[in-house]
């Protein structure tokens, strides 16, 4: 493959990655299939060659953690809305309960998705493509909690506060334990898809994924869907916590200036489940290029594209099932395979905003959303 | 001295930097005094012990630089005026000149001065007490050349940004190199004090003050005041540049949610510069205690106190010369000295808000702020 954009150097990685998990080096798998990233705190990766179906059982889901889990007791976990608010409320988790839930498929991706494919390498948890999953969440509506609390005029922003916590290394930081927050505009906080989630998938939260209650913010970077939810603080201020301003955050250039912005919708993407990279495929023969695409809010995957010269033409691939908006789309295409050879295939989604994944990364992104065309190379025999 | 505050126990440190420049092991001085704190990039500082006037002498003034300085060309610089204005500009040194100017004295102080009495020592230039001076500066006032571009309807800032370029080497940093560059919001822009100055104390600007022209922000610490000025961008939504975001930017606590905020204003402070740490004074005589005091914007010094017990009572002092704003304030204070033996000076200065130096340090400053109350030792014999 000639001239694979920026990026793209790492080839030899994306193999290395895929393979991992059979190989002496590689990762070490759960039972489940989970990829172990990092144990400590546990980070997990779902093997994203094995996506089946629109639902990733949560056995699979893939686990982001930042610091130690924290083991909350049901009876004594309460949430405290406060800041800028009428009437401050402490729920029980069983007066969340006694409120109004809704169900919808929410599909979060872990801002790092696919860093460990980046020349050079970046600093963070080094995923390959499976630090995304989608889930059935239920929940009780943030906005349904605000109405309860009354926020006042006036009011900007919403913080999401998790049990979490810990006293930084890096620097700059902030002085003592802090815990993992992240804020949302009042808009997106009012947003009736925002779930204050105490199930996955019909069941309840499992502890790595947030029990009990997690907040789950549709089309947004998973950073921003807080686990071991415990405080919402409504401000009259931008909140600039670490984790949209030191951390999770990029440069946007702006009049030729570097200005740092918090990560917040997730970007179009598409990925390729199979064949995985280093696959063996028959010669000559027809193969279901399968995958998966997701964009950010307010806008729907309307088309997949497969490439198998590098970039030089594209043929639309086949969506399955219905528009979930925020969640995931489903995809196929139907290669009939060349002769022998080494083979790469590029996957590219357009959204029904018109974004279309770009060919070449851009470096202001640092460690973070890593949308660009990434090759998928096998082998045809 | 009992309980002397978080922040004091590096009192060895205090006398080691004071005297550091008569020792073996302690930092080079310039003939002019200047104390070399870094070469490359060049920082120098005010030997503030040597304070006299209320004008630090241009040979005296404190340098602080980030990157390799600059030497500019008079013919052919520009300063470039760009961004949300009905009219981009671009103007040479004499067009800049032959505009009105202004003359006003104004003190910059680094918000790294004092850091190396910080304990633990924290990163950056180890200043001592010596990272700020006050000139006289002369320039345009920015509002003038801002009325020239016609602001556009919507502007939110202004960003000032300097000839001098790296690639950063820290992370998080944008990709590439970049300018050191800073902004105002429009109304602080628009404040007739703010200056593009070209000259300093009465002459054309040293290249390692900015030359042939400087931002100077009264009342804002000095880096803001941008040096080797060749573009000014309006912008109609904050600037969130590195030197704002990631560097010269604090935690402030609100809600007990640290928000990262960035440095503005200088904060009310008094520093004394005789008798210097590790002086030997004789007993039982009257002595001058002599020092300065600032504060930040919009605010006068109305108070200069004195403790020679260690903060358990306080007299005041008499405040020299006139108000100016923008400027510090000298100040005396008549000491009969005690009998022989180790003696502990404390001074802390109060504003007119209202605002008092604290007695101890705030941790989620960091290594930039350091404005409470530091001991100053003294032999008396």
């Amino acid at each position: 493959v000639a001239a694979l954009p920026f990026g793209h150097a790492l080839w030899a990685a994306t193999e290395a990655s895929a393979q991992g998990a059979a190989g002496a080096a590689g990762p070490t798998t759960l039972p489940s299939g989970l990829i172990v990233r990092e144990s400590n705190p546990v980070n997990l990766e779902f093997p994203f060659s094995r996506l089946e179906g629109f639902i990733t059982p949560t056995s699979q889901f893939y686990v982001r953690s930042h610091f130690a889990t924290p083991k909350l007791d049901r009876a004594a976990w309460r949430l405290r809305v406060e800041g800028a608010v009428e009437r401050p409320l402490e729920l029980s988790y069983e007066e969340l309960l006694r409120m109004q839930s809704e169900t919808r498929p929410v599909t979060l991706e872990c801002a790092g998705n696919g860093r460990s494919f980046l020349n050079p390498p970046v600093r963070g948890v080094q995923w390959a493509e499976g630090a995304v999953s989608n889930a059935e969440w239920t929940g009780v509506p943030l906005a349904a909690v605000l109405r309860r609390a009354k926020v006042k005029r006036g009011a900007v922003e919403v913080v999401l506060e998790g049990a979490d916590t810990t006293e930084l290394k890096s620097v700059p930081r902030p002085a003592g334990p802090i815990h993992f927050a992240r804020s949302l505009p009042l808009a997106k906080a009012l947003d009736p898809s925002v779930l204050l989630a105490h199930q996955m998938n019909g069941a309840e939260l499992p502890v790595d994924h947030g029990f009990p209650v997690r907040g789950v913010v549709p089309g947004w970077y998973g950073v921003s869907s807080i686990k071991w939810l415990t405080r919402i603080v409504v401000t009259e201020q931008p909140f600039n916590g670490h984790f949209q301003t030191v951390d999770y955050a990029y440069y946007e250039r702006r009049n030729g200036l570097p200005s740092r912005v918090p990560l917040t919708t997730m970007q179009v993407k598409s990925e390729i489940a199979r064949p995985a990279a280093g696959e063996s495929v028959p010669a000559g023969a027809p193969y279901r290029v399968f995958g998966a695409a997701w964009t950010g809010d307010d806008a729907d995957i309307r088309k997949v594209e497969v490439s198998t010269d590098g970039g030089r033409s594209w043929s639309e691939g086949k969506l399955l099932g219905k528009s979930a908006r925020g969640a995931w789309r489903l995809w196929e295409y139907d290669w009939r395979t060349p002769s022998a050879g080494k083979q790469t295939l590029l996957a590219r989604a357009t959204d029904s905003r018109g974004r279309t994944q770009p060919m070449e990364r851009d470096p202001d992104r640092d460690n973070y959303m890593i949308t660009h065309v990434l090759p998928v190379q096998v082998t045809v025999r």
